[in-house]
Formats: structure tokens, sequence, C-alpha cells
């Protein structure tokens, strides 16, 4: 790429795009590791501005990474090529609700704790819940398609998705799918685009699905001494023909971190808290959430807590929301993994985490998602040190080795991103990756759309070190 | 394409290959209209097979026709092109559960209904429930995306397919997804093979999600005078945050059809009758139960039901499930489409139905999914008879036009196929097929697979007509 797209990309955008170095340099970080600076950022607020810069970008062959709050975890938003941002984040945020059809038609950069007050408004319900939700936008979540904990009953975020706008990487502005819930005509580009990380084109509105919102909701939160008990506890929940919305767990680790923050009254002196929520018709939940409490005690949980208020109930899930940000404070960075296995390799994969934690001598603590696998280990480290970065790297490896090995996969909800693209092979075999490249190729020839994302570079690594602030 | 082929895949398959032109006549007919002869017909049972056949065909450019039970509506199966028809028939029909992971592993060949059955064995739920569940296979299933009732509650065959086996066009055996719930590692090409119709290779086995399967389920039907105050009904119920499993309807006609072909004391002086069945906790489904049939009787409904033996019950759903047959016998053939709109559009597109039928003095019934928009307008005919197909292939297209201007969609759950590949673009638009199509080249450059399915072939029209038998 020569330079004379700046000149034209500017004409273009004018005063909506930046390109000073220090302007730039608040470009170079995001949630994920890894510092890179943009050649250019520009603020879209249209479909057919993006348009526009993409038909550019195209001509004169620029990366263009998409940016929405910079809340991805595997890297998705990093220009690793330098190139063009697109920031979303000025877009326009809006929500319209159909409550007859069931449907929201939202704008990219609508938080999506919008959209769940959206819904509410009407009793309706957007079940995907990614922990995110308040400080994420939907235009993020539908590249990564973001899970969270409601995923074990209600699935994930493209399980919501009946169509699309998005801009494809020629500048052409397409629209997927419709607004009807069941949709067979053609093949579904709808469901490869969410999830595809920015490398397919970029995501600029979308239509949602929409449910009645379950009349009540009621948590059960027990303890267990070790992570054995609580996988038998959360497997014979489910066998017992019971699928909560949430069934969450946080490790003594997390839960110290949580009581050092703010002190909410979780035990500390257990391996494993479970917390479950059931939803539904209230008589329902009343002997479920009860039933619930039984299996907990029967299975060995102790100090099973029903709560009958909302402030007690809020409180418990204060606690598992704050898990993240407890355990940000304790070292500099965290490296946040969503390695996930099958539900019955929990107990498993959690034994393994902690072999893995000792042989490197890390600070590894683990929470996530129990119901469905998703397990959410956290290395807590210092990317400034180069020899304990390393051994995050050696340890993160592992952590993916360990997730495969158990029939499980890389990423649960996060993305590959930049984070894990070096190890798509080990999971997904070469012609699994090489018939991925095909869609990539014929879409995006060029490779403009976020190139290094999903599929590595030729001799492209894990990295999490940071350079030493200038 | 020379004739080489047929010798090197005599070769390969032996016995197990046919092309004599008597047994060939017998794969000329499916249950969608056209007639076409393939050249030669194999047996596959393994992957190993597949990959070998589709190694030959792609070498010589032989278009290949995947068949299983040949339910399909739309054409999928019908070799409009000649060639190699890959019959699925034979291979062995497997089931594994896994009650732990909550899994299924399937073959192509097996029977839907015995994976229905397999998995309510541990107390678990396959939810997908197209009609033709115990006479089609999950590999036509997966192929088509194929709804059903339930997908108002549960979503369609595609919302449970967490990982498939299939065959590449250029005969490579690959993997995609995996067995977590959860899983966002690369391009989501599972979701995109389901419902390719065949056109992008041949799924040999797929992981299947399973949920616990509900304790109890409760019908309600009831009988309104006119189509508007039964979508009335329908949505009143939706909107009071009751999500039924499955929400279905019949017109009078088809009540008439059924009546006459057994009797079984479907009302059939009225123009509507709304099956509903809600299902889950039990004291949950009494309440939400009563709920639904005060509401029916609110909104105008009549002769409300709330059976209370599983006798009445089946007797109830045995008349839903004999709608496709009972009016299967007035006329020699039947065009079954599965126009799709948006719920609160139903009553306009039954006005549009109800005016297309009088257009073109044809017999046009319908019945379908209320709950989700899903309707099944069919058109009872002579595929013989050249005038009258002329009209009813002329009603075909005002009732895919209809639902395109009501904002829905060609198909819901049959397919595209060849009965609607010449409409596609008037829904997709002319960038959207061009996104398709590049998938399709990639995949398959010689587009041996499914050739004239989705994609219509230059000057593809709608043909209905059946040559006179010789």
């Amino acid at each position: 790429m020569g330079n004379g797209w700046i000149t034209t990309l500017q004409t273009v955008m004018d005063e909506r795009m930046i390109n000073t170095s220090a302007e730039l340099n608040d470009y170079r970080r995001s949630a994920a590791f890894g510092e890179y600076t943009p050649e250019a950022v520009v603020y879209v607020t249209t479909p057919e501005e993006v348009s526009r810069v993409l038909k550019i970008a195209n001509e004169h062959q620029v990366p263009v990474t998409p940016k929405g709050l910079s809340t991805g975890l595997s890297g998705g938003d990093i220009p690793i090529h330098g190139g063009i941002v697109i920031d979303m984040s000025r877009w326009r945020a809006s929500v319209e609700i159909d409550p007859e059809d069931l449907v929201a038609r939202v704008s990219p950069a609508v938080l999506t704790s919008d959209i769940h007050a959206a819904a509410e408004a009407y009793g309706l319900m957007y079940p995907p819940d990614p922990s995110s939700s308040n400080i994420s936008t939907i235009g993020g979540n539908l590249a990564e398609n973001a899970g969270g904990p409601r995923g074990l009953k209600y699935g994930v975020t493209k399980n919501y998705v009946l169509g699309l706008e998005m801009v494809t990487p020629q500048g052409e502005i397409l629209n997927t799918g419709g607004r009807t819930i069941k949709n067979v005509t053609g093949l579904d580009i709808t469901s490869l685009v969410v999830g595809s990380e920015g490398v397919l084109g970029i995501i600029t509105g979308a239509t949602l699905k929409l449910i009645p919102k379950p009349a009540v909701t009621q948590t059960v939160m027990a303890a267990f001494a070790t992570m054995e008990l609580a996988g038998e506890a959360i497997s014979k929940t489910l066998a017992a023909g019971i699928l909560p919305a949430k069934m969450e767990f946080i490790d003594q680790a997390c839960a110290q971190a949580v009581e050092a923050y703010e002190p909410l009254g979780l035990p500390t002196d257990v391996e494993a808290i479970v917390l479950i929520e059931v939803d539904g018709h209230p008589s329902a939940v009343r002997e479920e959430a009860g039933d619930v409490a039984e299996i907990m005690k029967a299975r060995g949980g102790s100090r099973v807590r029903t709560p009958q208020t909302e402030a007690e109930t809020q409180n418990i899930w204060k606690a598992r929301s704050l898990v993240s940000l407890a355990i940000d404070g304790i070292r500099p960075a965290k490296a946040s993994e969503d390695a996930t296995v099958p539900r019955s390799q929990i107990p498993q994969m959690m034994k393994r985490l902690s072999d893995i934690r000792q042989k490197y001598g890390l600070q590894l603590v683990v929470f996530g998602h129990a119901g469905d696998g998703n397990l959410h280990p956290n290395i807590l480290c210092d990317p400034y040190d180069k020899e304990e970065i390393r051994r995050v790297e050696q340890a993160a490896g592992e952590i993916f080795q360990a997730a495969l090995a158990l029939g499980g996969t890389l990423s649960g909800e996060h993305g590959i991103g930049t984070m894990k693209a070096a190890f798509l092979e080990d999971e997904l075999g070469a012609v699994s990756v090489e018939m991925m490249k095909r869609i990539k190729s014929a879409w995006d020839p060029n490779n403009i759309m976020n190139p290094g994302k999903i599929f590595a570079d030729e001799g492209q690594k894990l990295i999490l070190s940071r350079q030493v602030e200038q």
C-alpha cells in the first residue's frame, strides 16, 4: 500500500478522521494484549460511510480493523497490521422493538444492556447476556458471537439474529436473512457472518429475535469443598430434567478476590461456589428452585441459600459480576481465556488447570459458566515482566491443549482473534482451516478485513508482552 | 463429462452401483415435482466411500445429487443434471446418546423419530420435529435445516447442531464444530453447511445438542369463525408472556379433508382451527393451559378443548398430522409451499392467499405453524394437466411475491431446491446472491454438488408439470 489512500480518505471523512501520532496513540491498546498503532482512525455513522471507506481501503489494499467499545478479550479490534481503524462508537445508538413480531431492530452501536432494557419494557427478553453487557455494543457481540451466563438455557448471540445489514470488503451494502423466525432461503450467510470477528465485512445493523420474558427468576447458591462435588451437583441437576437459565461457578481464589474487593459474604474457605438461576412460570420456579437446593445439599453442597428478597439476590449476582473487576486489581493485567469443554469434563479440566498453575508458578484463577462447560481461566500477570509473560504464554498454550485433549474448544465465547490464532489448526485440522480460508479469500480477495485475526499470519505466535511505555 | 467415469465408479462401488435404465427409472421421481433420471446410483455406507465417489465425480466433473428417503418438498434430491445420485438410505442408522454431556451422535441415515425416541429413553429431548419425522432421515433434515411445530419455542434443526462430519466436493473428510454448547472457534461452517441443500458437500454424521425433556405437555384446541380472530388470539397469547411449544392452525378446507379422510371430530364450519401445546413443569403447564384457553375464549374462540386424557390429546394431534395425507388423496398431486411471513402478517397473508385462490380458480388449502408465521399453502392439482399446472405455476409465483411483499421469506423450512430457485434474487437481491455464489464456487469450483439447487441455472423457471408416463 502506498500512502495516497490517506489523502483520499481525508477527503471523504474530513474532520471525522484522525491521523496524527498523538491522537493515534490512544488507539494503541484495547482490553486484549498487544499494542499496535493504526495509520488512520475514521469515525463512521452510516452504512454508506462504511461503504466509502471500504471501497478506498480495498482499492489501495489497506488493512481495516473495525472497533466498538474495545471490550473484546481475544484481540479482535487490534490493528496488528496498521492501516485504518473504523471506530463505530459515534454511531447513533438505536433499538426499535416490534412487540407483535417479537423482533428488535438495532444499530451496531447500542449497548447490549440497552437492548435488554428496551425489550423488558414490553415484557420481552433479549436473552444473550455477556458479562460485558453494560459496556459492550451489539456490533461487537455480533462480530464475536458473544455468549454469557444465560447461554446454558437460551443459547448465544447467533441464536437470536434473524438478519443483518453489513458492508462487504468491496463496500457493497448487503442485507442478510429477514424478519421471520424460520428462514431457509439461500446459504445461511447470517450465521456465517455472526462470529466471523470482522474478517468478512462490517456489521451495520441487525434484526434480533426476542422472546416473552420469564415471569420470575429464583437464585440458588451453594458452596462445595471440592470441584468434583460441584461438578456432580451440576450434572445431577440437569439429569433431573431441570434446565436453569444460569449455572455459574467461582473458584476459591476468585471468591477471595471478590471479598477483598467488596465484602459480600461469599464463602472463601471452599474450592467452588455454584450460583444457579431458574426462571419461568412462578409455581414452576418455586418447585424447581426447591429441587435444585435439595440436589445441592444431597451432593455435598453446604451453606445453600435461596434468597427471598431482591436485595439478597442482587447481592449474590453482584459477587459474580464483580469477579472480573476484583481480579483485575491484583496484578497489572490478566490473560482471560474461555477454553470450553464438554460439561462432563469440567472436573478433569479443573485438575489440569491446577497442574498448570503449579507447573508455571502463576496466579491462575477460574470462574465461568459451569452448566455449559465454558470456563474462564484467568492468569494474573505483569505484561511488562518479560520472564513472567513467557510463562504465561506457555501456560496459555497448555490450557488450550488441555481443552482440546478433553474434547473441548479453544474458545467458547471470546473468539479467536490474535490470542488463539496460532492454535486454530490444532483444533480444526488442516482441511477445515483450508475450507474457512477459501470463504475468506472469496469474500475478501485483498485480505483487507481485519487481517491476522482467526487466521494466523505466517509464523504468528501468541504474544502477550507489552512494550515498556515510552 | 465423458463416460469413462462410469467404469471407474463401477470399479469402486461394484454391486452397490446401478446404471441400467430399468433400475434407474425408479429414481425418476421424488416427493417434489419434476422427473429426472440419473446416469448412475451408488449406495454409500461410509464417509470413505462418499469420499471416493466425490473424488471421481470431481475429477470428471459429473453432477452429484445426494438422496435420503426422498421426503423433501423443494426438490433437493432431484438429479436435474443427471450424473450420480448418492443414495444414503442403506447407511447404518445409529444414534448414541451421551446423557451427561446432553449430546447425541448420529449417522445420516437415522430416522428423526428414532432420535426422538433414543433421547426420550434418557429423559431428554431432541426438539426439532418436522412433520415427516418418522419417514425422513436426519441427513436430509440437516441438509434442509428442517423446522417443525416446536420451532416456535425451541428453534429449528440448525439450533441443535454442535458439529458435523462431512465430505467436501473434493472428497476430503471434514469435521466441523465439536461437542460443546458454546464454540466460536473459526468461521461457523457448521451453520453454513446445515441448510445448504447439498450444494457444499455431503453430511455423513452429526453431533446434536439435547435438552432435558419437559415433564408434561397440555394441548388446547379452539375454533375461530375468521382467520383474523385466530391471528389475534395467537398474538395475544404470546403477548401474555406464554411461549407455547407449538401453535398450529388448519383452515376450513384442510379440516374438511381430514374429516373426510378419517372422522376425528374437527369442526368443519369455521375458517380456522388453532392447536396449541404448552410444555414444561406440571404446575406451570396447568396454569398456562388455563390462561391460553381463557385467551382463546376472550378473543372469539369457540369449542375450546383442553383434553385431559392421552387418547384425546393424541386424537387432536393426529388430526394435524393427517392433514398432509388427507389432502394428498383429493387430487393427483399437491404443490406444498412454506412461504413464511412475520407473525403479525398472517391475517394479511391469508387474505392474499384467498385472492390468489379465486384469481386462478385453484384448490388452495392452508395449514401450518401459526406461532412463527410459517404457512403451508398447498395447491392441489394434476401435474399432467398442462393448462391447470400453468395456473399453479403462476399462483405459486404470486404466493412467493405476496410473502416477500409482507416482509416474509420464500421458504421457512422446506428449502429453495429447484422449486424456488428462480425466485431467489427477488428476496435476497443481487449482492447477497453474489456473495453466496462466491462461497459455492470457492468450495465447489467444478459445480458438481447438487447443481441447479438454490442457485438457478441460466433461464431456469418454476416447472411443475410432469411428462405423461411412458
